[in-house]
């Protein structure tokens, strides 16, 4: 018998201070503490200070390593992501593998001058080479066969009279694989800097946060799978483009993750949802793997 | 003999409550009192609580027409927002006219995903469509001899690794004749509804603020120009793109504004700068000018 712990990580999306899974990166080291106190969010506020703020000590963060050591296995159940489960009509999967993917920040830098009164051929908008760098970047997404997105965009100074001075935005990039994801940012970057050149704007860009491409444990995977098929439950395996904190403990100790039927394959937004009897069926599999760890 | 008196205007620029030249126009009754009680802030705090929060009633601002009606004349100094005055070596010029101007805001509404998982061709990514009405909006007014500008632009939820539900973007427009201007509006949303059709997005647009073309009272004008050749100051008249407190006044009394060489024509920016000895000529420009209409 092995004792079973629970674990709730913070800022699992970075939406805040930009670094995606940053509880398990503190725990397993993947970032450092001092990068970590560092990071600041859209108000300049550091994680520091966010954290005094919130009665929490800064200096207290950091990797466990005696912690992690005594950890046998971890397992994360998740609503899935896609709809490859629909597709298949399966309530539960369990992951192969997640796409390396990563953050990057580009920033636009022009100068910002009155929007009445700049005649559009001395202008060093900012926004143009932007607006370029999203269409070039969705052709290179399709014909690479990778995804990218620009879903967080701010533009300084943010009035509907002038034009930017900058436009910062983030690319977030995934791929099947290490080179092509390199082959993508290599391709949006050049296209950013060239577009830039024409407009008069610097262009600027550097990686937020990279993820390697992430191999579950794959003795931990068929315990897992084969635990589910004794009792009835047939398991599809299927890649992940979404980072996971399974994602970043896995650099460290088995992982595994169970995955839920999302009927719409929605994610990030409103509409995201699962049946309850699939959440059940997603209940039911988490237990008979962990009675499967903690007592065979 | 007649009594001078001293104007500042609130809210200029729109910045918080998106209407330009609020003030000016609450005066004037060109917005109503109610219109302006319910503007929002990015917060979607209204006017009416703002003032409130600051100790101000709501009830008190709007039209003040037995005060307009004892203004003879209204004149107004500001920096040039081009380079014209620099263009022809004058350091001080009189408007003639205002480019007939205004916002529109333009939302593209499309759904929120998972920017990991949702293949691209499943994506209704509203950045896609704002992405391309940026480039031909440019397009656009170059043909058109216009001016076009989004510098304001927001993405829900705004989080770099979700594809957008929804992207806001202002358009600044203005040109030299109205049939221009709404030429130039009508293009643009046309652009926009036929790529967000393409992308499964929603677009709609409204006018936020619609200012028609501000010719300065002639008779003034020539009074101002008149009087200035007589200290030996030639002053060039020429147009502007900028909205002004001028303007919206001009709707109602005589109007003029004088204008102070810009070396570099930058404005709304950290670089807008004028020569000290250009600002006194200004301050001197409106002295004789006021003296003028108060004594003569």
């Amino acid at each position: 018998m092995r004792p079973v712990g629970i674990v709730a990580f913070e800022e699992e999306e970075g939406a805040r201070f930009g670094l995606a899974c940053l509880g398990s990166r503190l725990l397993t080291g993947a970032v450092s503490p001092d990068a970590a106190r560092g990071l600041t969010d859209a108000d300049g506020v550091t994680l520091a200070d966010a954290m005094a703020g919130a009665g929490l000590d800064p200096a207290s963060i950091g990797p466990d390593p005696g912690l992690v050591s005594r950890i046998a296995a971890y397992v994360e159940l998740h609503v899935e992501q896609g709809s490859a489960l629909d597709g298949m009509s399966a309530a539960v999967g369990v992951a192969g593998s997640i796409w390396p993917h990563g953050r990057w920040r580009i920033d636009f830098t022009g100068r910002a001058d009155h929007a009445g009164t700049t005649k559009l051929a001395d202008r060093r908008d900012p926004m143009m080479p932007y607006a370029a760098t999203v269409l070039a970047t969705r052709t290179v997404a399709t014909e690479l066969g990778a995804l990218a997105t620009f879903g967080k965009v701010t533009a300084e100074p943010g009035a509907a009279n002038a034009i930017s001075s900058a436009v910062h935005a983030w690319l977030d990039a995934r791929a099947p694989a290490e080179e092509t994801l390199k082959e993508l940012v290599s391709q949006v970057t050049a296209v950013a800097e060239l577009s830039g050149t024409g407009h008069g704007v610097t262009v600027t860009s550097r990686c937020e946060s990279l993820t390697p491409v992430v191999e579950f444990d794959l003795d931990l995977r068929d315990r897992v799978v084969a635990a589910l098929a004794g009792m009835g439950i047939e398991t599809p395996v299927l890649p992940t483009g979404a980072g996971h904190d399974a994602g970043i403990l896995a650099a460290v100790l088995p992982t595994a993750m169970l995955f839920v039927r999302n009927p719409s394959g929605v994610s990030h937004s409103p509409a995201e949802h699962a049946e309850p009897e699939d959440c059940e069926a997603g209940v039911i599999a988490l237990a008979a793997v962990l009675e499967e760890l903690a007592c065979r």
